[in-house]
């Protein structure tokens, strides 16, 4: 249901663009070549940063990073590997809404070393464009064993793997088709917030195709509602709460952002004043210090105000749900589907029922004018504010019980912050962040060394877009998985805070090895070669940790920074505690059920 | 046709070994674990060395690696990321004959991240032997919105893109036939000598089975020849020779060795006295100070003499060929079909005719004995002496025409030189190498990064066998794809000495930027904390790098070492240099005959 769905959703827009553009098909014709077509294309939907590795093919080097190069508006940003990149491109898109993701790379050893982070961007559903610089068209055809293959003539096994992670490909065989190609994958990439594949194929780069297309901009572009069920959902919903006598609580999760309705969300909210919490996808999807913010659900690990303030109420409005194992404290959500309305991009559920093809992006608006009469009500149902104190402890240790509320006091508004899968992920949980942050994180996906690749994506973002800092918090484990990526950061300028948990690598990830390290030479011998460029700290203690997070030189340095926070390696952050032993209850649960 | 006859090859292998099996049906049962019967399969193949990455599959983190850790003579070698284990595991089975590779890593992130070392592995005929710890068997079938997957149901996703890149693959789906499949997919892992695929669900890891199939050690069979088409095939041999009057070249290729005919080879040569001259993915193949061996032959790219040498005999005796770009000098050489006989592991090829199913493994013996008749005229045969002198040059810069020699003579026998796609692949390729040296290199697939993981793998291999240094060449843009598996071989007290050529990150792939590097800190800032256990330099003269060769302390360091040599950026080796010039008329070319 859901794939037939977003197909047709692709191609009604993709019918849409076709039919204006044959609309434009009299007027005058210029020429640009297909390189120059697709920069255009990536610059009306906001593209600043390109990421990528070059490679060669033929030798005749990277031929469409020439053209990037050589853009006004679009910068090259030169990755250190393809995986890291695509992690960048990920970032990008995160922290740069209505825009995308781009990473290049070379035929074969590029692409299939950049998958993961493809493959991470579908799972979070996030839109990133990953062109492929590909053999030319004739090498394609007649497909002799070039390097960068698998020596027995099947070109297309690159493609076929970009198949499974993607939800739309082009192969750019012909200078015809080929800005249309160009134009429905995109389509596709920004409607329906997943990535999607280019092969370019290097004699295609430099080919001449018309502008024409090029005067209508590309956009998101949607089926309506079927308004006769539309009214129906509408009227249904109206019930539900009704019986509910206005004790609702809404739910948001990852896809309020992923599928571009936080100004929906927050309008509804405004006008019904229901209170509102979040799961960990959805953090900060509604600023933080919101007063009707009651803070993180997430089933049984909730803090125990919290979930009893979700659970009891007599309906939940969900919206934009992507139930995962750590997003749903390993599906502990004690909420009877009676009790649930649920809100998708390509759906609805009341209760037990189901309606396709009902997308919430349409229909919040209608919701919000129909709802906002129990505002009244709703306005009495008491929302314990968010908050978190940082406790008093005898230890001068940094622990983690401690250290999380902590930088909680640090954060500023428009601040970005990442964190990586593990430790970092559910530590910060609980913390309650100033308004207007961002919170990136990959709880779905949970690729570990994802976070550096993301920080640098997102710290380009967020200086495009004039953001606050950018913070990093990160174990030791996972830091070394994609550590080079500390030197394009500082290469380009770019001033993020990196929180490094040196817990010998102990969390998430048992023996994770890689405890050695010398954190603290790290961004001088990547990079920073005068130690002009950036700063490095080691904090063992309280008073350490405290002396640096109130100094305002730190606070506001304008270089990188790296942070090694030394905790002991068995302490734990209290919701990743209750996460593992949930896990392994669900694990021996689901034994038993067969 | 290949397909079908390797596909032939491995069910013989395995209905053979179901044989031996059967027979030992009556036998006394032991139980073992799943873990442990692999583990000892793999002790079986000569597997001293595990790599990869911890994952957790529902926090129980990793099963798998436990009992690796707890084997007595199988090490855990864990790496800092997953490529660079996948190229770890490719560089060991490189340097260990008969032995295989072995990857592990966790379900969707942990595989897809490795991916492209196994592509690797696959493209150059490199037996690995990838294993990916996944779900249970019952989330494997109820699939739960797991992290780790794409959030939409779909685990066999990863399992399918693994398809692309193995011959073969094992889900073990129950304990029954779980012995068997881990069994097949061995067999067919040493006898086709290609990577393999075990999808390993957390539960399988602890399930008893039993211990009879060990008995039978796994070994590589190959289908014996048709006895009448492998008479005939020899007459038609001996015919064509005496027809080229002794004028006979041998060429020695890759599958000499991935297909394990060196000793056969040798035995031939010793036999037959006909000249040899190597390829150069087949280069040390054939001990480059052997009398009778006159260097590399890459068609155009060949030294004069060689080209002259081979391109005038009238038979060409061509051995385990791969014909790709890089290994024949763009697909330049210039050898009439009419005067060639290709040896290759499934097939023989005699001027224009093929003869499929007849395999170089068997033949080879009796064609020596057929052959050997022709010695005395195939002694007068005239060979120049491969060498290469160090040159005499006015400036006291380091070139890449001074480099390659000068390195040559600090080589000693028994050394294993790895080299990085790109300069290091052909800078070395007119260097002589000492007996028994192993080359190392990825000339066919190219993926940049992969020497770094590969040295690691090939330490440990060499370790193993008694072998003498282990010697890397690597350019600076390449090293930082893959840099932080330096901490590796630290940790692991291995002791590679590390060329990092610092051109500015220009050749092969331009503006692989990276240059702000400390290079020198490298290795004190990645795992040698205290600066005991390496020592790093920089050269950046033809007096320095002398000093530093012919110090013999440098020379028996016993540490790992890595030596920063500065060249110039516009600077390229010979063999590079004609390399890219024919790639790009090459290119040309093809472009024209559309």
């Amino acid at each position: 249901m859901q794939a037939t769905l977003t197909d047709l959703q692709s191609e009604v827009a993709r019918l849409r663009h076709e039919l204006q553009s044959l609309a434009l098909e009299h007027k005058g014709d210029e020429q640009i070549t297909v390189a120059d077509y697709l920069l255009t294309r990536l610059e009306q939907l906001g593209v600043s940063s390109i990421f990528g590795v070059p490679g060669d093919f033929n030798m005749r080097m990277s031929i469409f990073k020439d053209y990037v190069e050589d853009h006004p508006t679009i910068k090259w940003i030169g990755n250190c590997n393809e995986l890291n990149a695509a992690y960048a491109a990920d970032g990008y898109a995160r922290v740069k809404p209505h825009s995308i993701g781009v990473v290049v790379t070379t035929f074969g050893v590029g692409e299939l070393s950049a998958i993961n982070g493809i493959a991470g961007a579908f799972s979070e559903m996030v839109p990133v464009l990953h062109i492929a610089g590909v053999p030319s068209t004739t090498q394609l055809k007649t497909r002799p064993l070039l390097h960068h293959t698998l020596g027995d003539a099947r070109f297309d096994v690159f493609t076929k793997a970009a198949e499974q992670v993607t939800i739309s490909q082009a192969m750019l065989a012909n200078k015809v088709q080929a800005t249309a190609d160009i134009d429905r994958i995109l389509i596709d990439c920004v409607s329906r917030a997943r990535p999607v594949y280019l092969s370019l194929p290097t004699d295609m780069v430099s080919e001449k195709v018309s502008t024409k297309r090029l005067k209508i901009p590309l956009s998101r572009i949607l089926p309506p509602n079927n308004p006769d069920v539309e009214e129906f959902v509408l009227d249904e919903i109206i019930k539900v709460v009704r019986e509910a006598e206005s004790n609702v609580v809404v739910l948001v999760d990852a896809c309020v952002s992923r599928h571009d309705v936080q100004d929906e969300v927050k309008d509804l909210l405004a006008a019904t004043h229901f209170p509102v919490y979040s799961t960990p996808m959805g953090k900060t999807t509604i600023d933080e210090d919101y007063d009707r913010y009651g803070g993180i659900y997430i089933g049984s690990i909730s803090e125990p105000v919290i979930k009893e303030r979700v659970e009891s109420a007599k309906l939940i409005l969900s919206i934009g749900a992507l139930k995962s194992d750590f997003n749903t404290g390993m599906f502990t959500y004690r909420i009877p589907t009676t009790h649930t309305i649920e809100l998708h991009s390509d759906c609805v559920l009341v209760r037990h029922a189901h309606f396709p093809n009902i997308g919430m992006k349409q229909l919040l608006p209608k919701l919000t004018s129909r709802l906002k009469d129990f505002r009244c009500q709703a306005s009495e149902l008491v929302v314990s504010k968010f908050k978190l104190e940082v406790p008093v402890e005898e230890t001068s240790d940094i622990t983690q019980s401690y250290f999380w509320p902590r930088v909680g006091t640090f954060f500023r508004k428009k601040d970005v912050i990442v964190t990586e899968t593990g430790t970092s992920n559910f530590g910060i949980l609980d913390v309650p962040l100033p308004e207007q942050t961002i919170f990136v994180s990959q709880i779905l996906y949970g690729s570990i060394g994802w976070a550096v690749g993301s920080t640098l994506g997102a710290a380009l973002a967020a200086r495009d877009r004039g953001l606050g800092r950018v913070i990093l918090f990160i174990g030791d484990g996972s830091m070394q998985l994609t550590v080079q990526e500390l030197s394009t950061m500082t290469r380009h300028g770019l001033t993020p805070i990196i929180f490094l948990i040196n817990n010998s690598g102990y969390n998430i990830e048992r023996n994770l090895h890689g405890m050695n390290r010398k954190w603290t030479s790290l961004l001088t011998t990547l990079g920073d070669l005068n130690g002009t460029l950036s700063r490095s700290y080691t904090v063992r203690n309280k008073p350490e940790l405290e002396k640096l997070l109130d100094d305002p030189q730190f606070a506001n340095a304008g270089k990188i920074q790296l942070v090694e926070v030394v905790m002991d390696k068995y302490d734990t952050p209290r919701a990743l505690k209750m996460a593992a032993e949930l896990s392994t209850k669900y694990a021996e649960q689901s034994a038993k059920q067969f």
